[in-house]
């Protein structure tokens, strides 16, 4: 089901004009939450972002009349789903096509709810290969815009080369995330992330995992690393909504050949953190005392 | 009335779905074409590009079964429109929201004309004010796609601040063209604008402006401009389907100040190439021997 400018009806009956200029110009900002045991995932913090991205993108007040924080768990209740997604996107609206904003224009809400099959912990055991691109997207990937074009073209890169994930590198060698996620990499026994500026999107899962880290009393620096310096990384993941913490045994697309960080075997830190989120997001989501899933993550290492 | 996917039906019943990818990823390419004297201009053209763009953005195919070579002057016919645009948008169509490109996915194919009131001979003399933002783009802005948030951003601080178009000059200082035209600045005796590369959209009334400087025998070099060098700029000038050749008489927005090419009045280039403009349009469109437009261009210039 979906919810769209105030009515409830089929995902497949939901249609917007060819005006709209979410569709002609990409004139809008979105989220994807996670559902977890029937429950929306730190719902508040997403609807925090998006507040903020629809000030970005001037269309401050878009969601006004749009209760999502009652809406999207009404979805997931009338869904009766366990695991999936919520999607949520606002544009300005229909107007004949002017790139002038229009006024007097109601803004298209929406949001609608679907299952999701999350990573196994066989699959995060495995971990996944990503692929470096070179990151030409704008320069306010701050914002959560559906001007998405840059991220597609750079997914299917990475997937037609056999990975799971784009890693994106700028053109003077900064690795800066990943293609719908955010990238992590132990370098000298240091935790490294890229800051959140406007060279990136500053995940939520990427948040707790810093939070997380710091609990753990792991050493982190929220400061970019260098692809040259990616060969000498012990470990590398990736953190998303929908991914949570996914281990990087390998990286391909760069000068420097295939990386198999930490010999292609999710590292010590890593597991750690997988755990770590694991639990927490349990926690969140009212599930009491999940069991342990990654036992042996400080013992899993093998020799490459 | 709108060309969607094979059928022909008012505009305002034209609705896509709200999961097709031009909606959710901007993942599509567009056109916009000149309709005059019940013509479209530079048909051809506009749709070779159209078909490179999707190319491009792998959409190879997208056209096939769309003969728009056909659908567009079907639709110029029936509205009856004398002025107007064209607008053709092709998009990756509907699919479950995923990055990876759907497979079995019909494209979605949309094209309809409008009536649009072009600038006026007076408009034209008095040319118009623009504003220099920084280009914050992303790198492949050959490609006509519909991920226009940057532009949208661009043009309305432009708006903000008085003028009445967006000027991009990048980090660096580099003057790259206007939010929906090409930039053009004489300079030192010869006509510059930005090359054809993947930082500008390589407009279609660009080349023609190019061709028709040649003829002209004026000095003409594909080499961008710095913005530093504006203030000795002696004529500016835009061009765009919408807007042909479109003097620049204030440039705001820089740090040198506000600008006043050519003491705030049209330069000789700028109105010669104006003329020329016309002139071949009207040939264009078949009307025979247009009048001369604009007789006073070389000697107009008042001081400053």
């Amino acid at each position: 089901m979906l919810y769209l400018n105030g009515s409830i009806m089929p995902l497949a009956d939901g249609r917007v004009s060819v005006e709209d200029r979410g569709f002609q110009f990409g004139d809008g900002v979105y989220e994807v939450l996670k559902i977890d045991n029937g429950r929306l995932l730190w719902l508040e913090d997403h609807l925090e972002r998006l507040e903020w991205s629809t000030g970005q993108v001037l269309l401050s007040g878009a969601l006004d009349g749009h209760p999502l924080a009652e809406i999207l768990p009404r979805l997931v209740s009338m869904s009766g789903l366990r695991q999936g997604t919520a999607y949520v996107q606002v544009t300005r609206g229909a107007a004949p096509r002017e790139f002038a904003l229009p006024s007097g224009v109601e803004p298209t809400v929406l949001a609608y709810v679907r299952s999701h099959e999350f990573p196994s912990d066989d699959e995060v055991r495995a971990g996944i290969a990503v692929h470096a691109v070179e990151d030409l997207r704008w320069a306010r990937c701050d914002i959560k815009s559906t001007n998405l074009l840059p991220a597609v073209l750079a997914k299917h890169a990475a997937g037609e080369a056999g990975a799971r994930e784009a890693l994106y590198v700028s053109a003077d060698g900064v690795v800066r995330e990943g293609g719908s996620s955010n990238a992590f990499v132990v370098l000298d026994g240091t935790l490294r992330t890229h800051p959140a500026n406007n060279r990136i999107l500053n995940g939520i899962t990427r948040c707790h995992v810093l939070d997380l880290a710091r609990e753990l009393g792991l050493p982190v620096l929220e400061e970019a690393v260098h692809a040259s310096d990616l060969p000498r990384a012990s470990e590398i993941f990736i953190a998303s909504t929908i991914r949570d913490v996914m281990p990087v045994v390998r990286v391909g697309g760069l000068d420097t050949g295939m990386l198999t960080p930490g010999g292609g075997v999710p590292g010590e830190m890593t597991m750690a953190l997988a755990e770590a989120m694991r639990s927490l997001i349990a926690r969140c989501v009212g599930v009491p005392a999940p069991p342990r899933r990654f036992p042996d993550a400080s013992k899993g290492n093998s020799t490459p």
